[in-house]
């Protein structure tokens, strides 16, 4: 071989053995160098974790060196997914609240991925890229709409990214639409809907010992999620989950990237479900001291926003009423409609293209078009991915998360996507307060979502 | 017998053929004496009238006495029907716009039956309340909010009754679901859905000779409502059409008997759909003096509703995209949750009972529930309602209008509901134009919303 090629494929593999320092500052700018591994700390290590944890622990470029949380028992069920995957255990935080911030002083530690309860999300992603570690952010709403911004400010001063790791965008029936869409078989895309409307009665109150339809206690007195989640239903009143609903049909429509959302307004209903269900419940009733606890937000809590370039998105959240599970997806345009409802399945939905159904007006089975039209990636990964969490989708965020670190690409849903989601939920409950009136919605590209691009699930790579 | 039962007898017979003026002033106040025989002026006789007057013509207890309407084309039209049903001609009012009010000076005429165009149903109701003609009322959305206020100061003032004849409020499914509201089956109410989404290109535009699918026309060189209907979806932008998606909800929801709609807010999606029909219809095309019209109307219009009682409803209108008919449906309390897809029809819809299907969390098709709780109306009167129209529906509305003003007794849907449900419309073209602001919406029952009683279908009689 020529001697120039021997010191070009040196070049290469120079730079993916971490010879950074010889990489332009330009690159380096907004992406941390190449990585052949990806060394992991997991802030948070609840059930949600596991997944995550999982996807991981399978693969061989990535190491979880270190977890921090301040629960033993959260610590202990995060260790038997180490030894489940054979994988030496981490260094352990978990000497109360405050000791993810010693993990984020190791130098063995590239990423966290905070899986944390929602209060705890941007204040760990802050501390996170104060000290130079990438972040992978669980979903929530923000608490207070200034925490968007100190996110985004973090991540512009500090030039480390944020994922914003919405695993609904990469359902698979999902996946399929956006396909679809971006084959323009909508036509111009008008209007989305999503939400989050499941019956989580069974999650927010358990009985201290299991996590699901155990019992009617919240707070201190709970395991898992009812520990921390419940407070949030109590306390406040707004869109508290929006991500899931809003993120599929903000991608579609490329909010931050060419597109954004302008305004919205909130209404709630009234608050009956999570009273009743204590009430109701074998281990409650009238006489539960949990009976007289007043929850603040509305069962039915609807938002509507208005984007830039003229289209509309209806979210609706519902944790409090009996009903099955369903995201509520619409996604219509000037050529056709798809709407879900159920939890992803491929009959679960009703679909309509006027040209391809020769104007007959009645919905099609969605079947037939989302094994069409399945995405790239799902075609490439679909059997690799099955198991790995949530019907699949966990795989593909984890992995999308995990190549981006590691060629030191943009993250697909960034921290520009964070810190919008995130922001429905003060802003609706602002609105909520207000009986309804409308709120102006930040940019926090602060101008950029004219001229960024959309980079989201492009091919089959990740 | 003995002399005072034929005394009481005698005095109901009186009472039945006519003998009003012995009934007490207390009687008559808010309703006419009783009838055998309704005699009917009909105000505007284009393709919707055709249904109602079918309806009345079969009845023995109905005459219609007259009719106006000023395209010589739509009487024409119009005395086919009567012929159709070997019954006399009435008399014709065709000279203008104005000739009703001379049909209004009849005194062979005890009500009418407006459907004329939207901007004309406030004006002749005033009219002809102001006549002493008692009044049925077509379905649409006010142009001016005042209009609601003068058409029920017109009816508290005359003392003449009106009927909102809105016939989705009658449809199978429909009364079937709130035969199970009322059954509490549902829990409490929480929330509630429905809307306008029907693909109408084909009907806002046409070739001026055949009504539907025709051609590109609208106005003066259109026919039937291609002359007047596409005019509101070009120069306003707003839920121009809420009574079909609104109605049902606010019946299951006690709306002005009990309850009251209290604030909306309203946005609109860019409007795409009319002008895009008018380019790529092979009688249009970007050369066509109508691919200039610049149509104001947004393809999608959401409005979030508020209730005095908690509940909120979410409407949608949507005239202008490809899509399956579908009013959407959603009647969700505590207990349930019911969401329609399609037009009606038994297995168009999902539906989900916590109790009775033991919490599993899945959807059961509607069609067995809706055939064991099919309301007490449709199961006396099913088979008579088919061919009625639209499905039966209007056979329901048509008798249940006759029955009450036979018998002198309450409107189960009223100038009250006429005036709240019409005040959508001008309500959310303002919140549109401030952007999403939320409105009040006025309480044009001026308090008697918290004490009157429902009515609305409580039994097999109408």
């Amino acid at each position: 071989m020529p001697h120039s090629f021997n010191r070009r494929k040196f070049i290469k593999a120079s730079a993916l053995t971490g010879a950074s320092l010889a990489i332009a500052d330009s690159i380096k700018a907004f992406a941390p160098a190449k990585k052949d591994k990806v060394r992991i700390g997991m802030i948070g290590v609840g059930l949600r974790s596991h997944e995550h944890m999982g996807n991981f622990l399978q693969r061989e470029d990535v190491e979880i060196t270190a977890i921090a949380d301040p629960q033993q028992r959260s610590i202990d069920e995060a260790l038997v997914v180490f030894k489940q995957y054979k994988r030496p255990e981490p260094a352990i935080y978990k000497n109360g609240n405050e000791d993810y911030k010693n993990l984020l002083k190791r130098d063995d530690v590239d990423a966290v991925v905070i899986c944390s309860p929602w209060e705890w999300h941007s204040i760990q992603a802050i501390d996170a890229m104060n000290a130079g570690k990438i972040v992978g952010a669980e979903v929530c709403g923000a608490v207070k709409l200034q925490e968007c911004w100190d996110v985004v400010n973090t991540s512009e001063k500090t030039k480390i990214p944020l994922m914003m790791m919405e695993n609904v965008c990469y359902r698979r029936d999902v996946m399929a639409v956006m396909n679809m869409v971006r084959k323009g078989m909508f036509g111009e895309l008008i209007h989305g809907q999503g939400g989050y409307e499941h019956d989580l009665r069974g999650v927010l109150f358990n009985d201290g010992v299991t996590a699901y339809n155990s019992g009617v206690e919240f707070g201190k007195n709970a395991y898992s999620e009812a520990q921390w989640r419940t407070e949030h239903n109590k306390n406040r009143n707004g869109e508290l989950y929006p991500t899931h609903g809003l993120g599929p049909v903000a991608v579609m429509m490329d909010i931050n990237r060419g597109n954004r959302m302008t305004k919205l307004s909130s209404i709630a209903s009234k608050a009956k479900g999570l009273h009743k269900y204590i009430v109701e419940h074998p281990k409650g009733g009238e006489n539960h001291p949990n009976a007289n606890v007043v929850f603040k937000c509305g069962d039915i809590v609807n938002t509507q926003i208005q984007c830039a370039n003229g289209e509309t998105i209806l979210l609706t959240h519902d944790v409090s009423s009996p009903r099955p599970y369903n995201l509520g997806f619409r996604v219509q345009g000037t050529e056709g409609l798809w709407q879900d409802f159920g939890s992803g399945g491929k009959k679960q939905g009703h679909i309509y293209f006027q040209k391809e159904m020769n104007h007959s007006h009645r919905w099609d089975d969605t079947e037939k078009w989302l094994t069409e039209h399945d995405h790239p990636l799902w075609k490439k990964y679909g059997t690799q991915a099955e198991g790995a969490g949530h019907g699949g989708m966990d795989f593909f965020v984890d992995h999308a998360f995990i190549e981006c670190v590691k060629r030191g690409t943009e993250f697909p849903l960034d921290v520009y996507d964070y810190a919008s989601w995130y922001a429905i939920t003060p802003l609706s409950e602002k609105s909520i307060i207000e009986g309804g009136q409308v709120q102006n919605i930040p940019d926090f590209t602060r101008g950029k979502w004219k001229t960024r691009k959309q980079i989201f699930a492009l091919d089959d790579d990740y």
